[in-house]
This record gives C-alpha cells, sequence and structure tokens, in this order.
C-alpha cells in the first residue's frame, strides 16, 4: 500500500490532495517539524534528505513534489491527472510544477529556512524582509504568463492544481496579498470546494 | 524544428547534451549573459522567466530542466534515456532531476545571484560564503545516497546522467573539492568522453 509522509503547512498536502483525486488507497504518517520529526533516524532511513513529502510505494521510496505528482498521474490514468502520453503536454505540466519546486517554493523556503543558504543572522533577517517581493514575483509571472483557467493547463483539471492550490495557501503568510491575483484566487477558492481537497484538509486537521 | 536556447556555463548543457545523444535534429541560440541577452524583449517573448534552458518546439516552447529533459526522453523512445512507460522507475528518474534543480542548482545560485533573495550586500555575500558548505552537503547526499552508478540510475544511461554531468562541473567554482567525492568524480570522466558530450561542448564553445 503507498503510505505519504507528511507535516502539516507543507508542500506534502499537494500529492495528499492528488492521492484523494486519484481514489487511490493509502496511508498517511504524520510528522511534526516542530519536534524535528524529519531528521530523526527512523526518518532518514525512508528519506535521507530529511524533508517532506516522501512515498512509499510497494517498489521504494519516492521523493520531490513534482516527481510524485507525475507517479500519481501516470500510476492511476484513469484518474486523467495529467496528459501522460503527448510528449508537450505531459511536459508542461512538469514545467509548471517544476517552477513551483525551484522558484516559488525556494523563495518562500528564504522566510523560514534561510539558515540553509547562510549563517550570519542578519544576513537570514536580510532574507525573510524580501519574501514579500520574491514570492510575490513569482505569484505575479504565474498570474500573467502561466496559468490559463479555470484549471492550471485549461480546462482539464492536472496534478498542477493541487500543487498551485497548496503553494497559494501561503500567500499571507509569505506578506503577499492574494487580492493582486484576482485569476490565482478564484482558482483558490474553486479548490477549496472539491471534494478531494476538503478530505486531505480535514485528514491532516484530524491527525 | 527543435531550438535550444542555452548560455555558456549554465545547466542549458543538459538539454543540450540528451538532444545529441537522442539524435535530434535541432537548432540553437545562444545566449550571452554579460549582454544581459535573457531580460531583453526578444527573449522574454520566448521565456517570460528570462532564463535559460528554453526548447522551442513545433506545439510551443518548454522551459525548466527537469522538464525539458523528460521531453527529449519521452519524444525520442528509440534513445530510451528514461523509462518512461515504468511510473516508478520514470519518477525515480524526476525525483533525481527535480533535487539537482530544486536543492543543489539553488544552493549554487547563491554564489552569483543572491540578489534574488536579499538586498543587503553584506548578506549577499554571506550566502556565498555558505556556498562550499551547502552545494557540497548536496553533493555528499547524492554520492552517498542517490548516485547508483555506474550512471545515475544503475545500469542505464538516462537524463539524470547529463544534467549530473553539467551540475558537477560546477564543484570547483564553488569551493568543493572532487575529490570528496570519487563516485562522482569517476562519472564525471566517463561522461566527458561520451561523443554526445563532446559534440555539445564543442559546439558550445565554438559558437
Amino acid at each position: 500500500m503507498l503510505k505519504l509522509y507528511y507535516a502539516a503547512g507543507t508542500c506534502a498536502l499537494a500529492p495528499h490532495i492528488a492521492l484523494e483525486e486519484a481514489g487511490a488507497v493509502y496511508d498517511t504518517a504524520r510528522l511534526d517539524f516542530r519536534q524535528n520529526d524529519q531528521r530523526k533516524p527512523d526518518y532518514l532511513a525512508i528519506n535521507p534528505k530529511g524533508r517532506v513529502p516522501s512515498l512509499a510505494t510497494a517498489q521504494g521510496v519516492l521523493t520531490e513534489t513534482p516527481a510524485i505528482l507525475a507517479y500519481i498521474a501516470q500510476r492511476f490514468p484513469a484518474a486523467h491527472l495529467a496528459p501522460v502520453d503527448d510528449a508537450f503536454a505531459f511536459a508542461q505540466v512538469q514545467a509548471f510544477n517544476s517552477y513551483l519546486s525551484s522558484t516559488l517554493h525556494v523563495a518562500h523556503a528564504h522566510r523560514l529556512r534561510g539558515h540553509r543558504w547562510a549563517d550570519d543572522p542578519a544576513a537570514i533577517q536580510a532574507m525573510k524582509q524580501k519574501v514579500p517581493e520574491s514570492v510575490g514575483e513569482a505569484f505575479k509571472l504565474l498570474e500573467a504568463t502561466m496559468f490559463k483557467g479555470p484549471w492550471v493547463m485549461g480546462e482539464r483539471y492536472t496534478v498542477c492544481d493541487p500543487y498551485l492550490f497548496t503553494v497559494a495557501r501561503w500567500m499571507e503568510g509569505d506578506g503577499v496579498d492574494p487580492a493582486q491575483f484576482p485569476a490565482l484566487l478564484a482558482h483558490r477558492q474553486r479548490m477549496a470546494e472539491r471534494p478531494a481537497v476538503v478530505r486531505a484538509l480535514a485528514q491532516q486537521a484530524a491527525e
């Protein structure tokens, strides 16, 4: 059985929603970042990176949100969560998710994880200060050039949608005003009404 | 016809090598970062992110190295550059490339692109100082837990190999001693001998 390792408030919500959308049978394991669960030996044996999400499968453990999302789409083809047989369309899905991972999420991480990239407390503070601007710029690009609507890729819902929803929930905490991004805000509201999203959020709230 | 937009010394070398491995017919367009070509209107019309690589195809432009690599693998199946029909194995390829993009490349970018995440010159200097450690840690994880050998995924060469080769060439510039990583260093040497790699590097040197 699939098992998703997640922590509350993290990008692991994206594969959690995708598993719900796929109708997958899966288990979850919740990590508490305040207890530093992700750096404990038990978890490092599962994912040596000490990060979430991880998805344990019968063939081994997968990491990295874009890869896990593509796996769920390919593993559950009946759910049509990505155009896996169309090289160009599938690459567009991957490109979108890769941008969220390597640009938007990275900008966001400079708010609370600046110690990854500098030791000086003043430098860590300087990084925190720029987050509203750097994260805001990423959302601006999404709104202006990448988001098609009503779903990320247009008429078809894909694994880009739960990922965008997940990072769009961070806007207020990052000091970014969602009102600047009407299309993304409408998407966030549309997503919040999907039964799969309601179920994933309820499960994370209950655990 | 495919057209690869690249700049010298960047991660665009990875898809360039992959196109050579695939036997693709393609064109290249070289951007000069010293002239800030990537921020000029002509290029922003192609890729609004102002980054490389971009791959123009008959269906539109693709961005993000992991997505472009997966596209080349899927578009040229005869070259067997990724196990595209095996959801788990393909996800392992994507996870590896996603790690290079969102962790290793990001750590590396703090050496010359710190202005993305802070304005204070002292903070930018503090980021630069940590690069040998943060990039070194990423290579340590690759060597210890992710690289299988002789190729990244084991016996089969995949699109992970040109990407690893590309970022491994940055070690010395990032202040990371390659001698700490004998498996990665042997891989870098093995890659440098492949005809596709020789051709891509020669083309970039000649343009």
